[in-house]
């Protein structure tokens, strides 16, 4: 298949240390070429792919101020595929945080799914609804639901490449949390857990006015512990490292790559049951001595079997392919 | 001919109170309809013209926060003129903040004239010359001046309905600030001036927090008076009744509309020079007594032989057919 995929350009496409989108982009990118697909990648120039790159930009708007407002950085990187758009069977265009590629679902003769990345509110739907025929792929069944009067056309949960994700069979002796320093992310309720419990809790993730004012006032090196953020080395060795991840959630995420990523080195998940959790966690618990208990083999190898990047590519592909017969009809 | 118009969908057409581009777009565009073209407005429902209006939108989002991103509300108001392409000779988009036209620029069978309605950064221009071709219409010979390796068909000033601008020989005894309350547009200036020569100033803008922290402590209701935000009829009796209006800018500003009402008023204007303000106001002046000294009725005349509306719509009809014109070549 001749497929155009739109990645974001606010960085390197795989970015340099966290970026979730930037990482699912690069592994489905990479993952199709490895299955014989023709691929032309849109993103930064000084990113790393066996696609073939089509570079409008030297480097990303995270890397330089001047590229302002970055929106339209992101719309003539979509564009620059649509006006190309007989060269391919398929458009592919991963969200920056709204769905731009509506604004040329009619335009471009090729169609033009859609894969979004964040809770859309009712509003967003609706506004999305005046383009009720534009393809979406959702990322999980939680993020479906909220897309009803939409043309979803599946559900691809994101793929993790998780032989980078080194299985650890004995853990050291500390919880984790890792992701961004806010109130909807929980690392104060992961401070409280690890507090009643009295087990030291490591936290990752970059520093901000969050961390300053609300996190580093319980940081005191021995119990609670801030490690900084990781890059990905680091990262799979904290993951195995810990007796659980702790993932608190207080708002509801489409998905959450951190628990499979986790799961993916033997690592069990600590997590509330809100938005997509229940999707990720299989083996959701309320006690933590039962996340302990649990073998972290079997945790490995569920990952595995249902996070892996083989997985997600042939998703997409059959995805793509429904998309592709519909427009022909 | 055939002229969809694309104006902001943030407000009505024209807008309730303030809003420059707002008022511009619907002059124009009854302008238009007036000269007997065939104008399509795409602007929100509870618009006014007598153009055809299309409308995605019941409302703007200035006044529905539930609409958000707004963005994406603009470039779905843009997509719907360029789906129905084949409709128009030309599809003029009036810039919310940038030119979301480019990314449609070699999508439109039909050419897309872009009004810009700030000063763009060098930046801008550098993303923007990827479309080399793409018709630009700048509103001053000092916005044009930062558009090179753009096709910059034409400048045209802005026109103001100069009927609804009563002329008045005789004003009051007063200095007038009207604008919004930010530090480019120098309100704290404007007071140092008053203060000096010791005439009473009044202000008149909406509030915000710059008027709060730095405008309020120097509001004492005699000399320095703050009027609040006027509507249309208030802002011609504040223009007609003041003996200059002070616009001591300090940033660049492509244009300046209020020059232009208030010299309607016949009112004259001591301002810097900075930006496109030469060119708004002839009659430069540094010293306040030469100002009040300007005679107001050639003031008003010379206003209305170059702010006029006929003057803006001969002008755009211009540059319409111009870019059809090299469209067809």
């Amino acid at each position: 298949m001749r497929i155009a995929h739109i990645a974001p350009v606010a960085t390197t496409i795989p970015p340099p240390k966290s970026g979730s989108v930037e990482t699912m982009t690069s592994l489905l990118t990479e993952g199709l070429v490895a299955h014989g697909h023709d691929v032309t990648l849109f993103a930064t120039a000084d990113s790393r792919t066996k696609a073939k790159l089509c570079a409008i930009y030297p480097h990303g708007y995270w890397h330089d101020e001047n590229m302002w407002p970055w929106e339209l950085y992101e719309m003539l990187n979509l564009a620059a595929a649509v006006e190309r758009a007989d060269e391919f069977d398929i458009i592919h265009y991963e969200a920056a945080y709204y769905p731009m590629s509506l604004a040329f679902a009619r335009l471009s003769p090729t169609p033009i799914a859609q894969t979004l990345h964040h809770s859309p509110s009712e509003a967003e739907v609706k506004l999305w609804s005046h383009y009720p025929e534009a393809p979406f792929v959702a990322i999980s069944n939680e993020q479906a639901r909220l897309l009803s009067g939409l043309n979803v056309v599946g559900t691809v949960l994101h793929g993790i490449d998780t032989d980078n994700f080194t299985f650890r069979d004995k853990p050291d002796d500390y919880l984790l949390f890792l992701g961004r320093f806010t109130a909807g992310k929980g690392v104060l309720q992961a401070i409280e857990i690890a507090k009643r419990i009295g087990m030291r809790l490591i936290l990752a993730a970059a520093e901000d006015d969050y961390y300053r004012e609300k996190v580093a006032p319980h940081v005191d090196g021995r119990h609670i512990v801030y490690y900084g953020e990781a890059d990905f080395d680091a990262k799979v060795k904290l993951y195995g490292g810990a007796r659980a991840l702790l993932y608190p959630i207080q708002a509801r995420e489409p998905f959450g790559l951190v628990l499979a990523e986790a799961m993916a080195c033997g690592t069990p998940v600590a997590a509330l049951d809100r938005g997509a959790v229940r999707e990720v966690v299989e083996q959701m618990v309320n006690e933590l001595p039962r996340v302990f208990d649990l073998d972290r083999r079997r945790v490995r190898d569920r990952a595995v079997a249902r996070f892996g990047v083989e997985r997600m590519v042939d998703a997409y592909i059959d995805v793509y392919r429904r998309i592709v017969e519909a427009h022909r009809v």
